[in-house]
């Protein structure tokens, strides 16, 4: 890198004292303390491990983590091990049995989806729970598996402080609609189509 | 949930077969194994997040990741404190000195990138390493803290098999072209508009 003049110091001071005092004033305006009703949506990859990311706040706080997985079953994953090293402070529930293409029976599909919304239920009334992560749950009711409607207001009433987080692609418009933090991962680029399989690691 | 004519679960199945075949020659086709060069970008909530959680994929699996954050400064945060958890397994840098409108010193900010990126050389080259997390260092090349076309080299003749991910906004486009996998995290919705302030858990 080139030397910075004294003149080009000068202006950078001057422009980020004035970002200081906007950043500083929106911060203040922030008052409001609340668990978050969170979805993780779109085509791109990483709406699932950001969740799992989130988790590590609330165990590095302290606190305890729910996951109920609606459609993976109980298979081995990197996430699934390193989290479980937390012992009983991650309640982790792989509820679901597969791909709707491997299972290849929608009456089983939605047995599997009714089990994990019960034991979501049961994680939420929980109250030494601070996070819970219902993952692809976006999947189960973009087929309709679960009732929409009542599992939006079980999602918006429930108690205070319980930060929730929804992941999968297509996420309902109901459920946006009631949400207090939405991101869509968009894909720019994936690896699949350049030939590279699922790994180790990235993947799993 | 209504009952399931027979007539519906026969429709289910037989269109799920075909997926399945679909999907298994698209599983097949891909036999590439390589270390991927990550980019989590855009405007919405989850890039460095997203990072974070696949760290606990690599820690599942026994393997050992790095961590060099350009931006943020040696604060406390729950990730961090979470994955400290896993001992010598974690190699944690934070080498920045805060954001630019904290430092308001373009020298300062220069010299903590400088330092930053020859930790994150060190750790490229440590055989030990199966995933790098360069956190906000999309920051530093939007700045021009760092000689763009000096890393992008440095990061696409990486050694083989390590993982880097990149996190933050305005990934500058030669990264992107180098990049196995980007994803554009975009903001949907965001609870600070609503007035929700920065909480444990969510933000840190």
């Amino acid at each position: 890198m080139s030397e910075i003049s004294p003149e080009e110091a000068a202006r950078h001071r001057a422009k980020m004292e004035k970002r200081k005092a906007v950043q500083d004033a929106e911060v203040a305006e922030k008052t409001i303390e609340k668990g978050l009703l969170i979805v993780h949506t779109g085509p791109g990859k990483g709406k699932s491990t950001a969740a799992f990311g989130l988790a590590l706040r609330t165990l590095g706080h302290g606190g305890r983590v729910g996951v109920v997985q609606f459609i993976k079953g109980a298979w081995d994953s990197g996430e699934r091990a390193a989290l479980e090293s937390f012992g009983d402070r991650v309640a982790w529930h792989s509820m679901g049995e597969g791909f709707t293409w491997e299972t290849q029976d929608i009456a089983r599909d939605i047995a599997a989806a009714t089990r994990a919304w019960e034991k979501a239920q049961e994680l939420m009334a929980d109250p030494s729970i601070g996070l819970l992560i219902l993952d692809e749950l976006n999947i189960a009711l973009r087929y309709e598996y679960l009732p929409l409607d009542t599992l939006v207001t079980t999602l918006a009433t429930r108690r205070e402080g319980l930060h929730v987080v929804v992941t999968g692609r297509n996420a309902k418009p109901a459920l946006i609609e009631a949400a207090d933090l939405v991101t869509e991962m968009g894909l720019v680029k994936h690896h699949f189509k350049a030939g590279v399989k699922a790994q180790k690691g990235i993947e799993f």
